[in-house]
């Protein structure tokens, strides 16, 4: 099975990243030769097209004339990741509780990999995947960091507590303003669904259940911003 | 002219707001009668679709069956948006330069509409202005804050450096960490377009121009996502 990438930043990631390429589409319409020049110094296959084409292909989604066929995307076990971070002092991994719109999981993807996060948990169900809309919003940095899918999410929370993580849940409701949390060591950020939030049982589950201070008519921030706004934090707080 | 809003928070809101709402379509498929009830209560004319004509009118867009039409958006001048901040001690105001992405510029406004922004500044070219796409992103919080279009950004920068903002400006290749700026008083917040950042000029002008400090393959945080990072900070800061 493949995947369908489009967008200039997601190919270009996707070609730099570790998955096999199948074919690079061009469309003629692409002004500069970057590409083409890219897919002959790399040895890639690559066909010139159509933006009729790409627009068939993607749905009409604004794939800016560049789209690729890779290898499905490939996630990571959970022993793997627990592996990688063992001799580690500061780690952050985030877990996804239901995050269902995939530009909100394309956005936490992309804002992840900026701070050096370790790896992103999420479940099997009731939980958008690596889709080609969730590469096009996360500009390909699927491609840099692991991704975990595991059947459930509270028992993944007590193996994480045995490798010595905080867990940390992200509520509107929360008791604890997050600026209030000493975040140093092993944090495992937990962020929930658009429209239910994080499920009782894994908020029972959490070391801290914390809250973004906001006012006004709108009453929440979006996930993936309240993600950002944690992930700005713990790494403050962990580098210094 | 009026604009078409759609999504259930958008529409939610769009009731809850300032605009003369014309009519509000509910598609036959919404299965509980929130908004039946609400437009009966209110005396707001509201027509029973099918999901179909929902799907012509927003361009087979995620509406959730509902939407409405209102008159159009009106934008605040500059001096309404001064004078109402005039004996502030505390202010937030951001500016962008040439948001072309609307769903950043919908994160935006919902974002700053929780941080208790005073208002939102934007250019009259160059700039996504507040369609459709926007209003849904924003879940309807463009009802709840003063946007402000301008035909100079820079002369805008002159006229609020008279009215003691600082002004702060978030680039990737700034000279300080935005952890590092004490952002008490008023504050204009500068964030730039997906692409080119920050105009020259626009950073020439700007008190203060700092990063968040970000590392990986990926090379730059999304704009909605700086601009949430920066408010959470500044909101945090003046709070103290």
């Amino acid at each position: 099975m493949s995947d369908l990438i489009y967008g200039r930043n997601s190919v270009l990631n996707c070609i730099n990243g570790t998955r096999k390429i199948e074919k690079v589409l061009i469309s003629k319409s692409v002004s500069d030769s970057k590409f083409i020049t890219l897919c002959s110094k790399k040895g890639i296959y690559y066909k010139i097209t159509t933006n009729e084409e790409l627009n068939r292909l993607t749905n009409n989604s604004n794939h800016q004339g560049i789209a690729c066929f890779v290898n499905s995307f490939s996630y990571k076990e959970l022993p793997y990741l627990l592996n990688k971070v063992k001799d580690k002092t500061n780690s952050i991994i985030v877990m996804l509780d239901g995050i269902e719109d995939p530009v909100n999981f394309g956005s936490i993807i992309r804002t992840a990999s900026c701070f050096n996060v370790d790896g992103i948990i999420i479940g099997k169900n009731r939980q958008v995947q690596v889709t080609p809309t969730v590469s096009k919003v996360a500009t390909g940095a699927e491609e840099f960091i692991d991704i975990i899918k595991v059947t459930n999410l509270n028992r993944t929370i007590d193996e994480l507590k045995k490798n010595n993580y905080w867990i940390v849940s992200s509520d509107g409701y929360g008791d604890k303003i997050y600026t209030d949390v000493d975040y140093k060591g092993k944090i495992c950020l937990i962020v929930g669904s658009e429209g239910r939030g994080i499920s009782k049982l894994v908020l029972q589950h959490s070391d801290f259940v914390c809250k973004i201070p906001i006012s006004g008519p709108i009453t929440s921030l979006n996930a993936s911003i309240s993600c950002a706004i944690f992930l700005a934090q713990i790494s403050n707080s962990q580098s210094k």
